[in-house]
């Protein structure tokens, strides 16, 4: 959502009222996540803690599932900032990584009641981490640590299976907080490794 | 359950009556998945079918969670063999992966249920493929494929989240079946290509 603030020209008095109003639904469905088991988080609970009638939430985010999915982005947005100001795109790679499992762990309640009860829960990390592990990766290829001959796209798009595989992994209670950021780092090293410019050939020459 | 027939000394009555019950258990459990959605498929459901008694279930596997980890440690084992035969370690480690991801697809209905409705579906292919990559990873280094001095189980523990987010991802429709075998195998592509024996110092020396 706060791509949306950088640049976009001023909003109507309509389309503020429209926001201010997914914040508190999202604010409110974070809040009774921290406080009862997922089953219990209905639409007409969070609406009600919300101030708004059910069939706005559905009407302004969509189905349960978009609710899940909304809240995933809400709260790893808010995280997203800071390590662009990293010029190692290696290092930036591993801040960004990091910086996602913390969102996660910050809000475990939240984040155990989504992926556990979140039937689309494949879902997680879909949407930001993505653009920002790109352009770093990007950059990685321009300061000579990863083969320019390389897919990144596939090679971010590798490395957030296990990302998401990690997340459930760590809500199923398979790996600690501290693993599941240690699993997020190694993704980095291995794809960093995998990648690099020395050596024999590419593994996946761009766009096979 | 393969791993116990084999060198086991003989079972006694008692012993082969419980196993049969339990696949008997296990075998109505996935007809049932098949048939409905997986909410309905209640223990004393798959009791019912099984003929067996609902208490009989908890006492011989456990909790629902426990049974839906037999379930799929069951679907997996049944396609675990055949690749061992393969000679070179990295042909065999590509089987495996692919092995395991036809496996799911081939009990999509009974693999799409499992994934979304069980609460510790994290513990997906926490089982069998990790011995078999394990095992598979240490002839690689063998054959001098991988650098001895990388830490394998590291490296096998790192691809299997990877695996556990594809299987995830394709349970939420969000990559097809050929997409998630592809993943399967791209993450087996990272592992051999990061740990390759040449060039710069290992990503991870053995026991860090």
């Amino acid at each position: 959502m706060h791509e949306l603030d950088l640049g976009s020209p001023p909003l109507d008095g309509h389309e503020r009222g429209k926001r201010r109003r997914i914040a508190e639904i999202l604010a409110a469905a974070r809040e009774l996540l921290n406080e009862q088991a997922a089953d219990e988080v209905t639409t007409s609970r969070i609406a009600a803690r919300a101030g708004v009638a059910p069939m706005t939430i559905f009407n302004l985010i969509g189905t349960r599932d978009d609710l899940w999915a909304a809240i995933a982005a809400a709260s790893l947005t808010e995280v997203s900032h800071g390590s662009s100001e990293i010029e190692d795109a290696r290092e930036r790679a591993h801040a960004i990584a990091d910086q996602f499992m913390s969102a996660i762990i910050s809000e475990a309640p939240v984040w155990r009641a989504l992926i556990s009860s979140w039937r689309d829960s494949g879902r997680v990390l879909e949407g930001e981490p993505t653009g920002a592990l790109l352009s770093c990766f990007d950059d990685a290829v321009d300061q000579g640590h990863l083969s320019h001959e390389v897919d990144i796209r596939r090679l971010v798009a590798t490395i957030l299976s296990g990302f998401v595989g990690a997340a459930h992994q760590w809500a199923a209670g398979l790996i600690s907080d501290r693993g599941m950021r240690r699993r997020a780092s190694d993704l980095v090293d291995l794809a960093l490794a995998a990648g690099r410019p020395d050596g024999p050939p590419p593994m996946w020459p761009p766009g096979s």
